[in-house]
């Protein structure tokens, strides 16, 4: 079959044999429309529990389509447990960092609403979407999860404590820089927090200094897009303590 | 004048009192048009040797305009030594890739054509335009030299010796992860090479085994996309080398 195996599908049903999975209407139309697949054509199948699988196209017609599970070639393999918040942006920013999110292995991705914030909807399917599309084609085995967006009072306030929230904020007293401060953190839960283009309030800086499980780091001397320092925060995270770093 | 300090504006000419800096067309445009500013308004002026300026518009004619440097506000800063290279891939990819790797404090951009490179011609042009948008957007005082397109043999024949090159390069035999490779390198001049999206033949990882100058790195256990690579490779560098690191 070819490169057929290239093909990865995220699907929210249960992998194993004798089932058959049904594809959702976008599916059908992707592998029909789109790649020119038809029935009988191999692919790999994962949807985030029972690992990766190889599938075969068992029905493909016009408005729907089902895939048979035939046999599991990886088994389901744990992700770092990293969350990533980041105020939301224009679109085309947003949609970036729920791709790369999802690319760089976050395991969460959390819009979070703060006063400089200049969205005031954000399109929670579309983000996961993106993080869907992502996935499959970075072969991951798993998909993050995309949360509603929440004001950043609220985030902090039902804040599981265990979990080390890492701000990473322009300027200012008492950042460290990001490769120093993960390296001196104890192990744990992790949280990735990235403010939006016009900095945080002060009051929004006092609120975050103020909780035990916050620390704060920088990205250098350079103004970073919110989808820059997204991209950044998240690749060295994973490439000290996640799995980038083995 | 508010804001206004936000403009920054890239020149190429030198910039001390007693000159008058000119306009490029696009330049004219985008202060008129897209900022509808008008003569008499300060904004920053660098041009990657004489740090960065304050300075006002003289003039700002439908077709013509220039600028009058007043008086420094930073002196030039000293920009990490570090080359980005990668394999073109589609027109959007390459766009981010200048924009990102001039924010992420690249010194150096230059496309490499590969045996898996997909696209035949690069704008190197719209590659600059990319880069010293980003430059003039996060604060740098410099601007990345984007290269002409050269052959990948080409370029490992004419190597400056003393430079390393950190390949990053999906799978295989002899990585290490990113981040220990580039705490374990002495002192020194670096780029980083990342792969085209269909990988490097297996003669060209040969060509790259063999030179004294190049390490080889992964970037962990996803197929990350080119853009997102290099993404990963500059973030990781600059903050544990670069000037995040600090």
């Amino acid at each position: 079959m070819g490169n057929s195996l290239r093909t990865r599908l995220y699907v929210s049903a249960p992998l194993h044999t004798a089932v058959t999975v049904p594809l959702s209407p976008e599916q059908v139309h992707y592998l029909r429309n789109v790649l020119r697949l038809s029935a009988g054509v191999e692919l790999a199948l994962f949807n985030g529990a029972d690992g990766e699988w190889l599938g075969r196209i068992g029905e493909l017609g016009k408005d729907k389509g089902a895939v048979v599970p035939l046999r599991q070639l990886r088994a389901q393999a744990q992700t770092p447990d990293i969350w990533l918040l980041f105020a939301p942006i224009k679109r085309q920013g947003v949609d970036l960092i729920a791709e790369k999110a999802s690319e760089l292995g976050a395991s969460v991705i959390w819009p979070v609403l703060t006063r400089h914030t200049d969205v005031a909807r954000v399109n929670v399917e579309r983000l996961l979407a993106n993080a869907i599309e992502a996935a499959e084609q970075c072969e991951r085995l798993d998909v993050p999860e995309v949360r509603e967006p929440a004001d950043l009072a609220v985030i902090l306030a039902n804040w599981p404590k265990e979990r080390t929230l890492i701000v990473c904020a322009e300027g200012g007293e008492g950042r460290k820089p990001l490769a120093q401060l993960v390296n001196t953190l104890p192990s744990g839960p992790i949280a990735l927090l990235v403010g939006p283009e016009g900095g945080f309030a002060a009051s929004e800086l006092e609120l975050l200094a103020r909780q035990p499980f916050v620390h704060l780091a920088h990205l250098g001397p350079r103004i970073l897009r919110a989808e820059t320092a997204c991209f950044m925060a998240l690749s060295v995270w994973q490439s000290l303590k996640g799995d980038a770093a083995r």
